[in-house]
């Protein structure tokens, strides 16, 4: 069955492969804490924070997901040769617009080694002008 | 976060409600035992076995995967409006060519209650002339 | 920009490459003519109808869909590896509940050479006890 | 058949009608003009460039795509409700990694309107340090 891989506070880790396997696959949401009711808000999803992951035919990131909580907002499908054939950290930035707030989380999928998953990320919402 | 929801033994519930619920968003996956090896194999999925599933743009199933093991092999993602926008069982058969045995698990993904995942199933391969 | 190759009568043709080009990728429709209102209608795609396509990394059949006209209805994304990265006819049987007449069109999606395009197939729907 | 929508010069069209169904489909590729050979290359894609586009169940921007040439590096697929059920003008941020020049196109999909074509952009590689 699919198993989702939780994060690791990988900066603990005391073993470089354990922590180079982690980083490589999980998904990091960089976004800001707060949202303004109705616009548009960018959420970046980044693959990996120190390690790039290989962009090869039978091991590639397919897809990167964001939902709230369990709905899912939008994901983007990515094909092999996209980053060139060559070790990077996919990338992508949607934007959503809230009406409440939010708690994000972010999936990414390797042909290889499954499905991992981000930190969640509380998003409030701030109505009116932002401060 | 996105939480998958695990398959229940349906019939022994004595809560209607819940079994409702479960049985509506629950993946079957419907194939044989045995596969030969490097022949297309069918792999019957079907959302529900005795409820149907609403069909309307703010709650519809959207996608339906099958998985081998952790390895997403393929997924079939359904437009609102594609069933009619009446309740029925969204279904699909797959075919996919085995090259040992597999471990089939299907998801659904229901727009308003999220993730579901079937029983899983083991698959296993004949070679040379199925028997 | 991303061109629909359309369908050939490849029968006809007496190049022998081109027909071999043309029959891998052309996806064919296999459904019956009359459709009950309001029922699940079963259609079959498959790519190709003598030549087998390839299933590798960097070449393969990424994804079939199923048109109404101008509406997408459903779609089903293969990975590479799923038809056990030997040439083969990657196939799907959709279910689909139709409202009115359909004019179904199917496309699929080689990695390397671009959208292909079936021909097209009109159902009519039967009203009441199909015959 | 599904058709593709052409992009039109809309700033040069006179009927408002016209021009607010074709602006509002539209996708519009925003990003440099050269790229540098094996580094992330941001490319935004935003559908309409003065209208917005609902997001109903029954009416929304379902998918966006980008293409080089024939070839589908990226797409992004959409929920309803993900723009709050408001009209906006859906967006992403696509990170590709070219090794040689391309010709991007992208694609949007309406649920109700079929699928719409950006202009192309010829992006040239800079190989080396950017100028």
């Amino acid at each position: 069955m699919p198993n989702i891989f939780k994060p690791l506070d990988i900066h603990n880790l005391d073993n470089d492969v354990k922590k180079d396997y982690f980083d490589r696959h999980t998904p990091v949401i960089i976004c800001e804490d707060k949202a303004k009711e109705g616009e548009k808000f960018k959420v970046k999803i980044r693959v990996g924070s120190e390690y790039a992951h290989a962009d090869e035919g039978d091991h590639y990131i397919g897809f990167i997901q964001l939902w709230n909580r369990e709905t899912l907002l939008v994901e983007t499908r990515i094909f092999p040769g996209t980053m060139a054939n060559k070790p990077a950290q996919p990338e992508v930035d949607f934007f959503v617009v809230p009406k409440v707030g939010m708690n994000l989380t972010a999936l990414s999928y390797c042909t290889k080694h499954g499905l991992w998953q981000s930190i969640s990320k509380e998003i409030n919402i701030v109505h009116g002008n932002k401060t």
